[in-house]
């Protein structure tokens, strides 16, 4: 299913490596836990999968890495396949102008959460999911083995015990939102099923693969229909709008794409109707975004002119 | 220069003002100037034009209206023509999630708006402009004119006077900025520039004209270059993610353009390479944006496709 | 060791009770849990404790109630004097501005709360006396007793499983703190703590004697010594500044002397080297405070001119 | 009137003023306007007034310097005297919690500052007692002088000035609460009035004695009523909580006297039934209070026991 031939994409690719490997200031990976600050902000990994499933890549493009909040899009598109627009009333669909942690905007608007993509937000859509299918991070990991052709995927244990263990924030974000009554399960089940979607490992070409459904406007790998057309279109709009932390004006900005970022250092983009790209690099800067990720994705629309603006 | 034949976007203008028409509910004029509170929520007037400057239009398209904060795409993009990337030392390019006139961000963000189209943010790109070119209206209007060869726009005095009279929260943003040394003209001079924009009284056809220039990447009417492809796309990205007050993210996922949106019931909208929109109706929703505007932006992406998605 | 003798405060306590008694308008109980919601509006008792142990008391003076965060007076007092001056560096002493258990203080000061008086600071509080003691609440009930005289004061089990299932807000608090590590057990059981505090019972006769170390400048009944004399005076101050939610203000305008309240309809107030005072009434005010226990201690000052101002 | 002859609190002073010598950390003067920031931390003068306007004083305690929010006190006297109750519809009398110039409270609660000691609501009040009496800074001047007995005392035009041109935050909290229409003048002319209160120069001995309504329950020099009892206390209690900026806690539980301070270094207090006191030496904390003038004011309260605690 995947060719690392010499077509359109290959060139760009490996001239996009070649620019990154000069770039001095890479960032600095997270550091709240040990398997994300063992990151090293030189490596560099970028793949785009064409529609049709062709991939190209360059540099780290098959190597595994913590995919972090990446899989937020997935959670939220599989909760909005479930639920359907119903899901909206748990959760905004605003940017927050607020830190992705924050708790001061959930005060102001009574346990409501700006977006699916802060954590609150997200937390929200775990528990949404998991309401809808018994199973969150099951369905989840069920979705992207199907997309990304890989039945390799997997939950990294050792990473989702870490998350838990430094946990504090999220567990006060969800217990906050259950005072308000929009959190349905138990707190610490719905922590369980959070961290352990956080800990998932995948590769620069399994997520572009798996993020293929939002460039051909709902339709998965094998043609079946997840979202509906508006669908799809919604939830690349709030990857433009959200999708990377207080950093979602620079982003649109800068690329121009609806984008998906997580503290790994991975961030995933949608050209909707041509291909989906993801790229890897565990530096961030100072608003969580990986560093020579995002200056990789900047150079592609530039060089491409596939921009949606 | 225009021309009404029927051409693909005439029926599509039909359809939809056919819709438009059965809507019930179509909000409420703004009412805290008289010129505005007069507004009737049935009228409707909606305008396409293509890049050769081609327009088609529907309902009151030709009727000038109190265009308010739609001229604030403008006067960004001639403070960013004059001023390049020093720009945005003075103001953000991020969503606020605050009210468009909060002052609260300000105070946490040491007197830098976080985007251009909030009113902080407005009055700080007016101040450029003004700096500039000793003139920031002047410079509005012969801009305005040139793009929608029409050179009857004029300015509404009895309009700016009551926005003046009313002014105590402009006053009020424009004194705190300049604590921070955030605006560098004399606030009662600033405040006159800025209720003479909000004032600008234009139609459907001269605001889908004049916007032109964002959808040619930069180009001017006239061929020549206004903006750098890569500013166009900046300008559009903010319109995208911050255009319609506390509503973009909902503005994204029902129409997915870049908007500017006003109090006085006009909204613009571009499609990259293809065309630019202007709708209006007096009628608002309770984020200050028309609602019969944005249903019909709504239908014209619905039915075309051409969102940016 | 009591007594109801016909000694000075008798008439005044009697001349307030008849007052009450006309009092129309006396709030509405607390409704966030079943044992607080059946409370009756029109049940009233109080009760006056001179320096020396002498009881003066009118209406339900001896009748139980649930005290609710009138402990947190005895908590902060034995972690004040159990910590000494370290204690302040895990919470302020400010007045908050902001609702008694707002998070939103707490992200803009990094996880301190603004007083021990408020939800978060008292959560502090209760952490930092079980790390002294190894039983923050054994450690109260004992103190309680002992000052009271009366060893059948005791923890009502019902109430303390009632507030711990509506706990969620004050688990968020708990949490939101441990990930600025300003709570050093786990949460769980500091929760389960805090519970049980908030469910003691006592009387107003009960609460009046056991406040008497304040206006004994630090010492017991007994007269062994609890905290300093400049302790005592640290506490009385906190208790005027921000012993009754975000009323503190107008209590001190109104009052005039140091008080701590509870969302159970008791108020215990101090003057300094005179007596103390327990008022007891289950209407609150939409701040939280007892309508009639407020205007009881109102009507005592005017009387007696016993003010500290 | 005033005497320096050997009675009770002259050996306190001069037992303060060595102690105070021996300081080493003595802070920074404000440095906003060139006035203040000629300040030298190192002066030091302090007065104690008795009830029948003996007055015991050491170090510079006749040399008169700049009063600045010290003079909000008598401000708020003389606009409750003349409107009564009315005047808290106006200004609530709650503490903040949020530096003395925010506008985020008064976004929040819609233009009614939190406390008339806050820049906001120091302005309300003088708008209050400008429209009462047509002129607000002559009639505090004019009190003033009767007070203290002083003729001479006047405003320092080249202090105002200086306020004036670096009053932009001020200008932003007027026309702020001018849109929510908590201010019925010219916000100009409100302006205006606001800074020549300001600059009143003044000596410790003249602001002790100017003080001592407030010690005497409400009576003025002369024997003449002021303010009812109740008022008084209103005003002290009102001191006690909201009258040293973000630290009226830190006061409360270090000093225990209701006071109030000012950028220039002075801060005075009131021992109800007792004395009052003035205070002033120009270096400040982080918070905007005297150093050494707390100090002072907590050796004081220590050493005679005259708190109110």
């Amino acid at each position: 299913m995947t060719t690392n031939a010499t077509t359109s994409f290959q060139p760009v690719l490996d001239r996009i490596a070649e620019e990154i490997a000069e770039l001095t200031d890479r960032g600095t990976p997270a550091d709240y836990i040990p398997a994300l600050a063992a990151g090293d902000p030189t490596d560099f990994g970028m793949a785009v999968a064409e529609l049709d499933g062709t991939v190209y890549g360059v540099g780290d493009w098959r190597r595994p890495f913590s995919t972090q909040s990446v899989t937020k899009v997935f959670t939220l598109a599989l909760a909005l396949a479930g639920e359907g627009d119903a899901l909206w009333a748990h959760v905004g669909r605003e940017p927050s102008g607020d830190p992705f942690n924050s708790l001061v905007q959930l005060e102001y608007e009574n346990g409501i959460p700006r977006n699916p993509f802060i954590n609150a937000g997200a937390l929200v859509v775990t528990d949404r999911l998991h309401r809808l299918t018994g199973d969150a991070s099951g369905s989840l990991l069920g979705f992207l083995r199907a997309e990304s052709g890989n039945p390799d995927l997997a939950f990294d244990t050792d990473v989702a015990a870490s998350e838990a263990a430094h946990g504090d924030r999220n567990a006060a974000l969800a217990h906050f939102m259950a005072s308000y009554g929009n959190i349905t399960g138990p707190v610490p089940d719905l922590l369980r099923e959070y961290f352990r979607q956080c800990s998932l490992e995948a590769s620069c070409a399994d997520l572009a693969l798996a993020t293929g459904f939002l460039a051909r406007h709902g339709l998965r790998a094998d043609g079946s229909r997840l979202l509906t057309r508006s669908q799809a279109k919604q939830v690349n709009a709030v990857m433009l709008t959200c999708g990377t932390y207080d950093a979602a004006g620079d982003f649109a900005y800068r690329v121009g794409l609806p984008g998906k970022s997580g503290v790994g250092g991975a961030v995933v983009a949608v050209v909707p109707g041509r291909c989906t790209l993801c790229v890897w690099s565990p530096g961030l800067d100072d608003r969580g975004n990986s560093v020579a990720g995002v200056t990789a994705l900047d150079r592609f629309t530039t060089i491409t002119g596939l921009s949606v603006f």
